[in-house]
């Protein structure tokens, strides 16, 4: 059960469920709503096998896009920085400087890539264990072992 | 349910159910069963809000630790080593020289604390890593959001 998506809207679970996969199959360890030390909550924060941390803010309409006009505030954060949107998003406004996906609940595609940028060390350090320590409480909440 | 667990002895069980309420209490993000890169695997491993990283080895019955001469080889992979055990364990087989948690199924307590090494510093990069991407992969394959 997804109850972690339950609250969210139809389009933005769907976008955010058919990324995931994309994210995984592409060898990302990924988690959902992770927040930032700069108040911000990512969508979907993922980590691959050397490192490289990609976030990806999903968008599941235009009024959700122009709603937020702070998404920049992600890029320090990040190694990789990708919008998701569904596939009848009028892409042309988001802006060509970062990656995109298309979604839909059942899968995703790079649609454009993003360019690697190079996040500071002790960020991707302090990054990488909130990461780590949320994934793991998560978990076991979620396995209701202990 | 503790799906991962149903195919240990009740013992094991119980010991990691108890250590990991107490580690969690602690404030460790802790997850199980880890592999390391030296084809060995952690029974419980740990992170603090610092990254100081505690490995656990439950040993269920003196059968259980005399079975295995290797635990030496988690040291390098951590800052602090302990042993869990029951209540009914003849502790006075351990080695004084780690850290000692006995343990039932709803807790534990810290009976000998773990002096504090010092890990090397790549090792403890990647074993981060590692850890954040297994718990991220387990936590999103319990949830079925993907």
């Amino acid at each position: 059960t997804a109850a972690r998506f339950d609250t969210r809207p139809d389009a933005t679970l769907a976008v955010t469920r058919g990324t995931l996969r994309l994210m995984r199959d592409m060898g990302l360890g990924c988690i959902t709503e992770m927040p930032l030390n700069n108040g911000r909550r990512v969508d979907i924060i993922g980590f691959d096998k050397k490192g490289v941390a990609t976030i990806v803010e999903v968008k599941s309409s235009l009024e959700d896009f122009t709603a937020d006009s702070k998404w920049e505030e992600y890029l320090p954060y990040c190694d990789r920085f990708f919008f998701a949107v569904p596939m009848d998003f009028p892409v042309e406004v988001l802006p060509g400087s970062v990656g995109l996906i298309l979604a839909d609940a059942y899968g995703a595609a790079v649609e454009r890539p993003a360019a690697e940028g190079t996040m500071n060390g002790s960020r991707r350090k302090a990054l990488t264990l909130k990461f780590a320590r949320l994934a793991a409480e998560r978990l076991l909440r979620l396995a209701e072992t202990v």
